[in-house]
Formats: structure tokens, sequence, C-alpha cells
């Protein structure tokens, strides 16, 4: 498995023109490897060259790894001491005859403090951007990839209904979240959360981004809830919202108008189609009904070992949807100071449509 | 609070020539706000000058934040489309006057994503690497720090202590990880914890940095577990080795030396105290038992917002320890393919020693 995709890197940096990558621990370096590194203060580097097995750069301590690796690694350890770690960069670039080429980097991934070791290493090389490269591996997923998407979906979707039973007028929101978190373990999420659970509640849920704060629920409020899983590495990413006890008119239609854009969302995807036409479908219903300002973001993002990442669904984005690209659908109206709604779901793409990884009730459904 | 930290950066800012630092999302960013920013594809920095007021260039739907600052901050918002970042970026510069002059960053938490951003905008200046000011400043735990850190230890303790019984003879190290994880969410760590833990058993237990595995506890297995909660963004990272069922001599006798080492690691901290010499007390003991060979990395790492930060417990480092200084105590032994043991301890220096935050019992426990 982890040696076709390093095959396939291999033969996309000849296409790309490259001589090489270097990637940082992170989802791509697990991807190529199936192991976990630590991002830390030692950096850890993985060299891959068109030619050449892939080298690794790492502190000794971390040396059994390279035991585990699928395919044929040569390996650069450094002890503890930083005045050494130069060297080992040095040494690696030379081994692999690199500096003066051309590097491909990861810029959401690597830190400038890898960049900078890797520089010392070969002051003469140019380092282009290589993430669409990386992210065109990733971008496609496998059966094995939606299968583990598909259980980090019931993970999540479990955990919460666990949850909702015990949600009460009073609650804090922080309280909300850290049960949530709590049934998310105990239904066996990875133990790395894609993110901490946003629990927002009344003039809070206008916030897309709100942290878990100590306001109590009230009745009348509108509650968004919006967590996510991981299985095997992979991840979740899903909200729904609630109405504590009564809520008036108004939430209930702009939570109706809401659900509404997410199903277009949902149906806009296909095989060849842009991914603007997703945004535009979910966005069309909003606008319709009056409250498109009040839609501040784009309507998803990419998802698989990353909680974000391509293809992003904005109007802006003409790439084409291809069979096994996963990402979410997640309209929202933000009323500021008063309510707010968002309502998502994870699909991937099939042959003719989408597989709606999610089924959990969207319609607003009454806690507390 | 925060104002008061963000006065001690900016009087650093002058003492170390910086015209500017930048911040992404991280501990530092916390550290001065107060508030937490998402890590993802949209770029978030804060810059800080020594003389005008913070600038803040984030995504429109993160806007809400900037009225949570403690102090007044200039935000320049962007929108959803990356095409119009770079202005952004360009703006800040030029509001702040800061093409060609000194701006400090974090090579290990900055990306380069945010740095060519920030270049951009700033093509001719300068760009030092400013994290000994930064770290600086985190260095000295506060009385209110240091409770988080002790609430962040106890969670961790409690947390193992239940899971302790429930560990059984033929459970994989996944399984046990698993749990403990539950009881540390049960016990309240912060959604994120400084790290997976680490429990590795037998051969396994011999690796530093294992991750658990599906292997199966045996009786005669040496159990390592590492691990640690969050409280308030402060982290606890504690070590235990345990016995599971009748153990060797051989094993009893490396856990034994690695305790030993422990004590001595623990009692050689004080203000005044060269970082080295923590590390030298430790590994004397189990040089002077002649498993000086099996002890691969420093004994120790300061430790805080982060599960890894300064100072660092090397034989190298002659950075003096001052009071509110905490770190990790964490010697090991290492018999490759064989057995491993190490012990860690979270201490904060005091004004004549330091203040050990774990209490957990050190000797060589039966578990299974």
């Amino acid at each position: 498995m982890t040696i076709a995709r390093l095959k396939n890197l291999t033969a996309s940096l000849t296409t790309a023109g490259l001589d090489a990558v270097v990637l940082n621990p992170g989802p791509t370096l697990t991807y190529l490897t199936g192991l976990h590194f630590h991002l830390m203060e030692r950096p850890v580097v993985l060299f891959v060259t068109a030619d050449q097995a892939p080298l690794l750069v790492l502190p000794e301590l971390e040396l059994p790894k390279v035991e585990m690796f699928p395919y044929k690694v040569q390996a650069i350890p450094y002890g503890e001491l930083p005045s050494e770690w130069d060297d080992a960069f040095r040494k690696a670039a030379q081994v692999l005859g690199l500096d003066g080429k051309l590097i491909g980097v990861e810029p959401r991934q690597l830190r400038l403090m890898e960049f900078n070791y890797i520089q010392t290493g070969a002051p003469k090389a140019r380092y282009p951007d290589a993430s669409e490269t990386l992210a065109a591996l990733r971008l496609k997923k496998d059966q094995e990839e939606i299968e583990a998407m598909r259980r980090a979906v019931k993970i999540a979707q479990d955990a919460l209904e666990a949850t909702l039973p015990q949600i009460k007028i009073g609650m804090t929101e922080r309280e909300v979240s850290s049960e949530l978190v709590v049934q998310l373990f105990k239904h066996d999420s990875d133990p790395e959360l894609p993110f901490s659970p946003i629990v927002s509640s009344g003039p809070n849920s206008a916030n897309p981004h709100a942290s878990p704060s100590e306001r109590k629920l009230q009745a009348g409020d509108l509650l968004v809830i919006d967590w996510g899983a991981g299985y095997n590495g992979y991840m979740s990413d899903l909200t729904r919202t609630f109405a504590v006890g009564d809520v008036d008119d108004e939430c209930r239609k702009i939570h109706e108008i809401t659900q509404e854009a997410n199903a277009a969302g949902r149906a806009a995807g296909k095989p060849g189609v842009p991914c603007a036409a997703v945004d535009i479908a979910a966005r069309d219903v909003i606008e319709k009904a009056g409250y498109g300002k009040h839609f501040t973001h784009r309507t998803g993002h990419g998802i698989g070992m990353e909680g974000h990442e391509e293809p992003y669904m904005r109007g802006d984005n003409m790439q084409l949807l291809e069979a096994g690209m996963a990402y979410t659908v997640e309209p929202g109206i933000y009323l500021t100071n008063r309510n707010g709604v968002r309502v998502e779901d994870d699909v991937v793409v099939t042959e003719n449509g989408v597989d709606v990884l999610s089924d959990m009730p969207r319609e607003i459904r009454v806690v507390g």
C-alpha cells in the first residue's frame, strides 16, 4: 500500500519537474510511510527523490521506527546535542546530491525550523511549493480510506447521540463539550481528535468558530455542535443545530433554510462538476431566502487525514470533482449577537453522485 | 494578566534590537492573548511592535475573537478567496511600516505558509530567530500557571490510577491506551492532550518513543506508560513502569537504578544550578551502575503550555535554573529488543530546590 503511494509520489516528482520533496511529521509523511512521528523540537525530515531510496534525518531515539518502514530508507540519525544537527542535514543533502537542485516543500506543514536545517544542507537549492503535487496524492480516497472515514463518522454520531440525553437547561457549553469528548473516546475515537468540539449556544452560536464557554444553556437558545472523531488517522467533521426547549419562529426559519441549503449542496456533487458548483448550490438557497450576507464562509472543505484539506468548496474554485474526493457540506446562517445555525455532513464523490457518510437526523431536535 | 505579558514582550523587543515579532496560532499567541486560534489553511498572524498597537491578520469569520482581546488590536480581516490574502499582509506591513525592518520569528512554530505571506508584505525585512526572546517570556511560571500544571498532573495521575485495576494479561497495548484516554477525559483533561499516551510492553518498552501496538501484555513484561493531561492549556507529562505479573531480576534491577536516577535528577534542581547538572546527576547513577550507553536521551525538557519547551535538561546546557522554571526528570534504561524502563516526574524550581508536582508511587508495581 505505502509502497504504491511512494511510487506515485516519485512519478509525480518527475512530472512536476522536481528533484526531491521534503516532508516533516504530519499527514503526508504518515500517508507515505504508515508511521507516526512527533512534531517537536527535534527535526524529523524525510527526503524523497525520484531515483534514490528515501532518506530520513531523525533523532537517534527514534531509530527503532526505521525498521518499521515498509520500504528501504537511508537513515541519518543525530544525537541529543542541537549543535550537531546541522551536520546531519549537510550529510543528507550531500548523500542525495541535492544542493543546487529543486526541492519541493509543503508550506502548510513545514516549519521554518526544519526548513532552516534543510537550507543549511542545501543552500543553493531552490524550494518551490509542492503542495499541489503532494495534495494530489491524498485527494482521491481508496476503499480502505473511505471505510476509515465512515467509521470516524459513525463514532462521532454515536458519541453525540449518547451525549444528547444528558444535555439539560442550565448546563454550560463547556460541560456539554466535556461530556461529548468523553463519549468520543468511549466510542473508540483515535486519541487525536480533528479539533476540539464547538458547542455554542444563544448569541454564541452566531460565531462560526466559537470556543465552548461558561455560558449556561437557556430555553429558547439555538445550540450548535460542531464535532468530529478520528479513526485510524482519518477524520470526521459534522455539525448539527438543536433547539434548547422552545425556540422562536426566526430560529426555526433559519434552521429550515440551512437544512435545505445543506441538501442542495450535497445533491450538487458528482464527477466532472467544479467545487464551485457545490458552494453555489448551497449559497443560492440561502441567498434566495434573503440571508445571503449572513452565510459568511465557504460551503465546505476536503477531509481525510486532515480535518481541513483539499478540495475546497469555494465559489472561485473551478477544480473538478472526481470519484473518491471527500469533503464537507456545511452551510450556515449567522445573525450576529442573536442566533446561528449550521448543518454539516461529510460526503465522498462516487461514479455518479456522492455517498453521504453521515446519516444523523438533520431536522431541528429539541434538547434540554 | 495578558496586558502585563504584552508589556514584557514589547520591552524585550527593544532589548533584543527587534522592530517586531510575528506569531501564528500556538502557545505563545495564546500566552499573550488568552485566546485560541486554529492552526489551519487560513493564515492567522499577530504582529507585535514595540510602539504601536498589535495588529492581527485573520479570516473574517474569526473577527468575533477580536472583541475578546484583552487590549486594543488593529484587525485586518480577509475573505474566503486566497487570492486576496497577499493584500491583507501587504496592508499589515504598510500600516506598521515594517518593510526593511527586523522582524523576529519563532521557527519551531511558524510555518513556511505564514512566513511566505509575511515576506510578501515586507520583502526587504530581515527575519531573525526570536525563539529565545519569546521562550524567555514563558520560562518562569507564575502561581496561576503552576496551579494549572499541578491540576494537569493530578488529572493524569487520577486517570492512570483508575486505569490500572483494569489492566489484565492478554490486553493489547492499544486497549490499555484507549482506556487511559477515556479516563483522562473523565477526569476533565482539556480536549487537547499534550501527546497520545505511550503504552509499550516487553521488547517494545525498549523503544522510548513507541506507539501503542496490538501486542498483548504477557507475564514477565515490563510495561512503560508515558502519558499526560492538559488543564487550562497547561500540560503534564509523566512516566511510570509496571511489572506485568512476575518479572525477572534484570527488570527489577534496571527499574531500581532508573528510580534512583530519577530521585537524583529531582534532587539536583535549584536556582543557580545549570540545567546540565540535572542531566549529569541522573546520568551518573545510571553510568555508575554500568548502563550508561542504554540511557539514550537527555534527562528532561521544560514543560508548560507545550509538552516540550525550554529549558532542556541536557549535558551541554549551561542555562541556569531560576525559580518558576518547570521541567520533566525522566531518566530511562533501554535494553534493545528486551526491556525498557523510564520514570518521569514534573517539577517546578522553588527558592531553594524544586517542588515535585507528581506524587504517584515510583516503585515498580505489579499489574495484570
